[in-house]
């Protein structure tokens, strides 16, 4: 029997790549959707989901999984039955592996820091405090997750370059590509941090996942794909 | 033949949940130890063993891993043979690689914005900016990692509590609690958010870990065990 899927999704959110991994898959699921506050935030709807509130959570015939980097291993081992984002060598497993604990250890950390900072620096307050706003957020920035961010997208351009297939690990889409998409396209869109003058192979690798129809679909069924986080 | 395996410990970091895990399981290993510059960073050196520059990094026979999860995961599933730290059941195993994620994923984000608004706190900038700046930290902390925190700390409270068995997953120590020690520590001498009072089974499972002979002698190999990350 199928599996009842049912995927938590937090509008612009770390949710969209879960989506397009089933997509991919070809199963069915079924999408919860909740619309983030004024404030950006998640309203506590999705603690009814699960104590910690956060998304995506996917629900698989009522076992519910959080963590994207889980989510993705689990679909993969799971629902892969034709191998196309499996790998097999040893090496290749561990590269996987280190990319899904690397994207949402290491990248998302950064990113997370500048939208606090951007929220600091676009805060409504008096004339007199703003500019200090500004130059503490800005100030952040420069200390810590601008100058990680660009070593970490060096070291992104250099796996794919030293790759040379496209894609992170071996020669076809794995969980390493699908974890990676969310905070590269961040990076891109959101950070302009990651450039096609600076990164080509990372700028070519997210314009070709782009422009998969399962990507696509996702975008269609989740009133669009949106870097805000 | 034993395996060459070589810690590059940056001090007062999350490397020394690695060494405990090592000393655990009975491996001989070598600690590189780097040092932290005046802005609590680390300097150049860790970037010429990989080029994130991240601590830890672990070398077995010249292999390089890296992220904390990783490398937990990777030394409990070649060297346990005794299978101290191993779980056999699938949902056992979910939940510890829920928790690998889960601790450098989301706990260790709230704990590395405090960092840095610690940092804008007790900046050296005028006293006429001081307040501000200490304002600005603060409506960051307020908004996003205390309250945030506080759902987590709840949330591995209760973790324990169902559980029952004074560990994270089944009834010994697993990859669980290597890879929560840190962020957990952290919590309770860094920002002071899990108290006995209020998490009294967090409480006593620190004081149980840390009463180990095996995490002792972590301490005394590294120049001590210090929460400042």
């Amino acid at each position: 029997m199928a599996p009842k899927i049912v995927l938590h999704y937090l509008e612009n959110s770390r949710a969209q790549r879960v989506a397009w991994l089933l997509e991919e898959l070809g199963l069915d699921y079924e999408i919860v959707y909740y619309t983030r506050n004024e404030d950006h935030r998640s309203g506590p709807e999705l603690k009814k989901i699960h104590p910690l509130g956060h998304s995506p959570v996917l629900e698989i015939d009522g076992l519910k999984l959080i963590e994207s980097g889980v989510i993705i291993n689990y679909l993969i081992s799971k629902y892969d039955k034709d191998g196309k984002f499996s790998v097999t060598s040893e090496a290749d497993k561990l590269a996987v592996d280190t990319a899904l604990h690397h994207a949402e250890g290491s990248v998302q950390d950064d990113l997370l820091i500048m939208r606090i900072t951007n929220k600091v620096r676009n805060a409504n307050v008096s004339f007199m405090v703003k500019p200090v706003a500004k130059e503490v957020a800005s100030k952040i920035d420069a200390g810590y997750p601008v100058p990680d961010l660009e070593v970490q997208l060096a070291y992104l351009e250099d796996l794919l370059a030293k790759n040379g297939s496209g894609y992170f690990v071996s020669d076809h889409l794995t969980g390493a590509d699908f974890i990676y998409s969310y905070p590269l396209q961040l990076s891109r869109d959101y950070v302009n941090l990651l450039t096609e003058k600076k990164h080509p192979n990372l700028f070519k690798w997210l314009k070709s996942i782009e422009a998969r129809p399962a990507y696509q679909t996702v975008g269609n069924k989740t009133k669009g794909l949106k870097g805000v986080f």
